[in-house]
């Protein structure tokens, strides 16, 4: 079954946003039994919207639309629906309630007259609730054919998505189920990785391809069946025949992160952490206080982006004048002094190179990972390509959090 | 005049490649005269990408394609405006040898069989050679409407765009130049902004729209002229007047992010900074580090996620016992701690509660941000929406900058 999804928004065709909704959308409607045909941005311009709108909805049963749900007049959604489908908007009373309403808990009295718009349906939309935003979302439908209209801003939209979309989409599509599983592998190249998995590559149901990301190499098995059930039994055995062939060098599975890994291990094992850092900036702690729940295990971190504040903290000063700042000893008197001084019982210190000038000699991309638990502490190098320097940070935190799930599979 | 991208690979219709090219163009095509109409993702399939190029051809008198000049039999633009301009595809005993010297030059004698797609051309295209692989792009024009075909790798087509196409689009489009000025605001809502910009908007040129960002609400200007002079008389006023109306609470210009500004002007006067952030857990000093130069004027910071650490920090234990760490007093005490601890000219304290459970009876989303410098130390009290806990770490961080940026203002 097709569909076809249409994201709106000036500020997409001169590339000053970059659209995330529609591989967002796209990524999920598979799943669900949908294949998409076509994606189309368009401008807020009532007129080609409502052309492009009608073209998708006369041929495919789902067109999801995201963005035009504000309440300016460049928010055209609503009104191209009504267009398509040849209806009147009305202001809802109930849906002008809940817009009320939901001033009022912000402590506003009025409600500026414009946001009035995201209080409109036409007979054959219903509004879909926002849990975080003025916009309700639509779910418009006229002869068997259904247009959702999601609104912009990521959050809002993944919410109304997972709460309300996606179960009445699964009431509606039967027939052919698309399940998918993704295997993320660190510390092997792509071509070894291919060759590993020779035995299930090339085969088209279920279809195993490999990618080359940031954090390793991710398998991905993409298998279709009748039903869900039918789509499961081809999955797994691919499922199991991965994760035997790569073993210790799966760290996480779908949308899984390392830092979510790493935090339900520390969890599990109820030990603490502490981190010192000074060219991944502070980036390191806040990826691992991404995770809900962190407070209960992660004790906090110093960046010490002067060798003043790493000797303060308890980096000896010998060792700075005899590797460096940036070197395997220092990471590792990191790892260490943010341990003993924090009192957790695993360390991380990273010191490095975030570019673009070089530093002590040593060029852009350079890293050192240090982690210390009981035992002592140890540090590697890494070199990484340095052509951005937010890129440099975000490898070394990623690297640094793969450190530490090794050292704590190895205690 | 007008242009439309279209880009083809089914992975981006997966959600799997996020599609990074069209918005490439889309932001380098208003300045070259082009506006674009509508942007088109389809699947590798000739006859739905036919159907779309058709259309764009026909009314347009620019359409750009990318991907698909790859020598699978996935790769149908080439076969695509063959059929939109009723041609036949035939080998160009030029390009041939370009790619037999191409392959030979990588060591291989032969040149695999499928690769012969790679040197077809027809009567109305004309090669674009290509500096990296072995995928020329064309220029393929017909009744006086153009098509470019660029390749998909983003490298390859950036290389084929600055070096050929750009000199190209420049001799044949005169006479019309887009400039854009993005306005950023911080502190007012979005149906606020629109009231206050009421006179400058709902004009056709220039253009003025509004949009909801994580840092504001951002007013974007579009001005078209017949020279660069004129669409910038056009422009000028209504960039003063939105400065003239927004006033303080513009915080940034066009590409600009709010921890630039703040490094320029720390920079400028010869100020350093020190950080000590619970909720934000790293992310604000990660984002004040994202800067390349910061080493200059950013001393460090301190991660303090638990009391302990802030009181070991230099917080007064008993600011915490009376007010509770989450405290527009434990924010300046934090301030004024990583200044005095770190010898900072200026501190930031950040405490709150990222979520998505309460803190100390107070609710996910309550942050209070504290700046102490020379003069002393304040603190004001944020409630961001609780939904996500990254984003309440984002908002929070970007609220610090912008207090900031206020408090380097005023001194």
């Amino acid at each position: 079954m097709y569909a076809e999804i249409i994201a709106s928004g000036t500020e997409l065709l001169m590339g000053e946003t970059q659209d995330t909704n529609s591989s967002y959308l796209g990524s999920r409607l598979p799943a669900l039994g949908l294949e998409v045909r076509q994606i189309t941005l368009v401008g807020d311009h009532l007129e080609r919207y409502a052309e492009v709108l009608e073209r998708s909805w006369r041929r495919n049963p789902f067109t999801f639309t995201t963005g035009g749900l504000g309440p300016t007049v460049d928010d055209v959604t609503r009104e191209a629906i009504a267009q398509v489908m040849g209806e009147q908007v009305q202001v809802d009373e109930e849906q002008r309630q809940v817009l009320l309403r939901l001033f009022r808990s912000r402590g506003q009295q009025d409600m500026p007259a414009r946001n009035i718009k995201q209080a409109w349906l036409i007979p054959s939309a219903r509004a879909i609730p926002n849990g975080v935003g003025t916009a309700p979302g639509w779910w418009a439908e006229k002869e068997g054919r259904v247009i959702v209209a999601l609104p912009g801003p990521p959050r809002e939209l993944s919410l109304m998505w997972d709460g309300h979309v996606v179960p009445q989409i699964k009431e509606r599509v039967k027939g052919s189920v698309v399940l998918t599983r993704t295997i993320k592998t660190i510390g092997l190249g792509e071509a070894l990785v291919d060759e590993m998995a020779t035995e299930v590559l090339g085969v088209a149901n279920p279809y195993v391809g490999t990618y080359a990301k940031p954090d390793g190499i991710y398998l991905r098995v993409i298998a279709r069946g009748g039903t869900e059930a039918e789509a499961r039994r081809l999955l797994d055995p691919v499922d199991h025949k991965l994760r035997a062939i790569f073993g210790k060098n799966v760290w996480g599975v779908d949308d899984e992160s390392v830092e979510e890994t790493v935090g339900a291990m520390l969890r599990g094992r109820g030990l603490t952490l502490a981190t010192m850092e000074s060219c991944t900036g502070g980036m390191l702690a806040s990826t691992i206080t991404d995770v809900p729940g962190s407070s209960g295990y992660f004790r906090g971190g110093v960046i010490s982006y002067t060798n003043e504040l790493k000797i303060a903290s308890g980096v000896p000063a010998h060792l700075i004048e005899a590797h460096g700042a940036v070197s395997e000893q220092v990471a590792s008197a990191m790892a260490q002094a943010a341990r003993a001084r924090l009192g957790a019982d695993l360390g991380v210190g990273v010191t490095g190179v975030a570019g673009p000038e070089a530093l002590e000699g040593k060029p852009p991309g350079t890293v050192y990972i240090g982690i210390a638990d009981a035992r002592g502490a140890k540090a590697t190098a890494y070199r990484f390509p340095a052509n951005n320097r937010t890129l440099v940070k975000r490898r070394a935190v990623t690297s640094a959090l793969i450190a530490l799930r090794a050292s704590l599979l190895e205690g």
